[in-house]
């Protein structure tokens, strides 16, 4: 046995999406980028109902988009926000986001992070979270977003964090329904 | 602008370091092989000094090994126990290490897991982890571990998962002793 090679790449429908040119200056123009690809991941059935992206905080300009690939890509860490979070330090050749002489970055969510998710949002950099539907949201549909507590919140604001909580919440909930309506298994 | 395709894979010393074929029946086996790689990650300076391993729980056969490459790799999620989850989901070819007809699987990690790591593991679906050196002793050099509670432990457990601690606590540690003699830079 030998250790493996991994490729993370994602699908293929997102580049032909995606507006890489334009600016999403308002918390509304990002997240509704956002649930448009979620709907689109759900309409592909390329992996679980969950979008997200990274931003320049200030200009509005696009530098990643994410959506969750755990299952067909046999990788439990996959989620929407790891894999935004992962495109986002491959284009800006950085691990941190917040790395000194970039300009901010904002991650958002087409949902509250579960517990992994909130502990990467913490090592990525980025200064802001902006999120759509909530924790109670998921679980009410059967996901489960691990040990995430309000002290969760509490350390990342202390550490400088601005979180924006339910930003176009019902349009970022509806993917949930989508996805169930589309016969999605939720894992 | 288009979405990057990311390649993932360990150091080449790696698979010279360890062996793949042999048992490693007890946690002490199984720590003592985490802190080696540590050791050779420390001196091939190829990252920072975290290592983490899989093994089946009951055979001690071991399924992938894991080291921090997040700055290497521009890729702020690449801890250790990340990277060795992700490698191990490739080798069972599974977002899961508790689907159904498998052996229970165990997570071996040099120091507790961060915030990210620890729900990583929740999502993992291991059945048992083991750390060595704990939270404290990582933030003693100055690493900041996010948002773990007392009470995140208690989630998990709560799940059914074991969580066996301050295993070879000594050695795990001294590996951040080796990394700052070795002039590393802690982020």
């Amino acid at each position: 046995m030998r250790s493996p090679r991994l490729t993370i790449e994602l699908p293929s429908w997102v580049d032909g999406l995606v507006d890489w040119q334009r600016r999403y200056p308002r918390p509304e123009d990002r997240m509704a980028l956002v649930i448009a690809v979620g709907h689109e991941q759900i309409r592909r059935a390329t992996g679980g109902p969950f979008a997200a992206a990274v931003f320049e905080r200030d200009s509005g300009v696009l530098v990643a988009v994410g959506v969750n690939l755990a299952v067909p890509s046999h990788n439990c860490v996959l989620h929407a926000e790891v894999v935004a979070l992962m495109m986002a330090g491959a284009q800006l050749h950085s691990h941190s986001l917040g790395a000194e002489g970039m300009p901010q970055h904002e991650l958002v969510s087409s949902c509250e992070p579960c517990a992994m998710c909130l502990g990467a949002v913490f090592w990525s950099g980025a200064a802001s979270l902006v999120t759509g539907a909530t924790k109670g949201d998921a679980e009410a549909v059967g996901y489960n977003e691990g040990p995430v507590f309000p002290e969760s919140y509490a350390h990342l604001e202390r550490k400088g964090m601005t979180v924006v909580r339910e930003i176009m919440r019902e349009e970022a909930r509806a993917l949930f329904a989508a996805y169930q309506a589309a016969g999605g298994e939720i894992y």
